[in-house]
């Protein structure tokens, strides 16, 4: 027998995620296995939750990586909210804000969508009118568009539903460790994002928070959460409870990179990440409009997402394929109306280095000038 | 800031789950992050589902890890099965199973069981008297039961549905790996297991497969499965399509473990892994029937799960603080009304080798000979 495992490119990760891994996370993946319970097991998961609570700028109790990707995030925060037959009000300007519909729909869920055209923040007074007309249980938002690369105003909007009764729940997926985000001052009540995007670690956990207001909420549900899996009143005795109770087997090896990836940001210091974020992100839109790109979104443009419409004469897809095959370095193309009309390059955790978008820039340079 | 990492002791993992994890395996979860839609990640996702169909013994077409734990396995096999007032039977004789009847019943299926006490195997005639008084949708089991240290007959109970429209759904969360698991033979529609087990991988993939019985039901549902990330609708056309579809962003360094783990397995050969699995479990049996301990459960017992009674004058709580805390050694204790009475020794993947047993067996003589 063999494996595939020798004959693997090691790529340069320049999509919106995953993004590259630093050495010391990968190493820190393969130290060995704990058992659930295990003290030292517990050790790892109270160090994680108190570093969450500092990134996620929140005070919640019940902050905790959540055992899937993002969208197991999404999942766990509709799930646990909502009941046959709740109002949802969506915001909804891309991909992962219409997957929002279609995760609360399908538990039962009415939702109602605020649109606004894709590569444009939605608007304020368009949120502001849609909650006069109707009372809602659950806002929902995704604050960074992997699809679009817009961040959507999420503090703003949570104004909005200050001290009412309806909770806001956000994906910061792709936002989390890029730019900020204060689950507390901005009012949050339910928050997940991503461990592949700008925290840097593989894909495979989804850290999350929720508020007390939100573990008001699903104590007071009709029903049991229909997903054992990802219920989350079953799954705080475990990351919190004296003692703990076992719910599910923690996936240790993932929580030991999310851990040094952590460490990594917390001792170069969020405001100084993203400051290197925006600034790479500039580096890269000053080499790409030299080179005749330029950025789709004018407005609220992400630096974590950067998506850039060729020049004239370059095919966006046929760069992809070069980028890949000759220079081993992933990009993404477009998603939707925007397939094979853009590129979506990510700015994220060790993506926003100077080495990696010089890289990329020469490594365009080199294909389009052929 | 500094990271608890290097503070964690190397504990030899004798518990019932997660298990020790070959040094090449923790190797391979620390190769370089490659993206979900990339060739080589593809050519890795095509090699797992190979591997998992050659362990499996099944042909299958729908046979990839699940993004989540061992119970994710269990919550999607249900989720995708049951639609609400769909009769379930479950044979429930411990912790897993009754999990079963919890994460059906959430799902709003009608739950019977067919008990047998815990520690022993379900009898045929019980499941069989039960099957003739009512039609199911699905009758579930649990191959091998970690809470009890019981393998149930899973192929004579697969035969009294075989040719029926119920659907045989089975957890060998426990049992892959360690002892035969035959999907396509033994009639079993919905299959699942962990990576943390016999296999050896650290927690966080469960292996499942679906027969093409299991996905007709699937497509004859009324509404959508009310669990988008668990939706195996909408997985397969990641793992299968043809382009790949993106669904959620595949955990590729759990793949790599995964199919490094497969690889060991299959080049040992299942027949020898399954011998050394038994060969271990009698070493163990033996070395501990010496210092007076006896095997909880007298028939089915599982080589890969074992339930020891101590010897009068010995604690089981006391001796698994000692092996913890003087040897770094972990075995798991008693679920339920087994509390404090007996231990549960994993002999598991890497932990069936006789250094493992032996390092346990000298602990444990001299922890009681204090």
């Amino acid at each position: 027998m063999s494996t595939v495992l020798g004959t693997l490119d090691h790529v340069l990760l320049m999509a919106p995620g995953p993004s590259p891994v630093a050495p010391n996370v990968l190493q820190a993946m393969s130290l060995p296995t704990l058992g659930h319970l295990d003290p030292d097991c517990i050790k790892v998961m109270d160090a994680l939750q108190d570093q969450l609570r500092a990134v996620c700028k929140t005070e919640n109790a019940v902050t905790f990586p959540i055992s899937g990707t993002g969208s197991a995030g999404m999942e766990t925060s509709f799930v646990n909210l909502i009941e046959p037959g709740d109002a949802v009000l969506v915001v909804n300007n891309g991909v992962f804000s219409s997957r929002m519909v279609e995760v609360a729909s399908r538990l039962g869920a009415e939702v109602d969508v605020v649109e606004s055209p894709w590569g444009t923040p939605v608007k304020i007074e368009d949120v502001k009118a849609q909650l006069a007309k109707k009372h809602y249980k659950i806002l929902a938002v995704v604050h960074a568009e992997t699809s679009t690369g817009v961040n959507n105003p999420v503090a703003e909007i949570g104004e909005l539903v200050k001290g009412s009764d309806t909770l806001y729940l956000v994906d910061s997926v792709a936002g989390l460790g890029g730019v900020d985000v204060q689950v507390d001052n901005w009012g949050i009540d339910a928050f997940y994002s991503g461990s592949q995007k700008c925290l840097s670690v593989p894909p495979g956990l989804a850290p999350a928070s929720f508020s007390e207001a939100a573990m008001d909420a699903m104590s007071k549900r009709k029903n049991k959460v229909p997903n054992w899996y990802l219920d989350v009143s079953l799954i705080r005795k475990y990351w919190e409870g004296s003692p703990r109770v076992y719910h599910h087997t923690a996936p240790i090896n993932m929580y030991y990179g999310l851990h040094q990836a952590l460490d990594n940001l917390l001792t170069e210091g969020l405001d100084a990440a993203f400051a290197r974020h925006k600034a790479m992100h500039q580096r890269l839109v000053d080499g790409l409009s030299d080179m005749g790109f330029s950025l789709y979104v004018k407005e609220g443009a992400a630096p974590q997402v950067n998506l850039f419409v060729p020049p004239a004469g370059v095919d966006a897809n046929a760069l992809r394929g070069c980028l890949r095959e000759k220079h081993k370095i992933e990009v993404a193309g477009g998603l939707g109306a925007l397939a094979g009309k853009v590129l979506r390059v990510g700015v994220m955790g060790e993506g926003a280095r100077p080495e990696a978008i010089d890289k990329l820039l020469t490594a365009i340079r080199t294909c389009i000038s052929k």
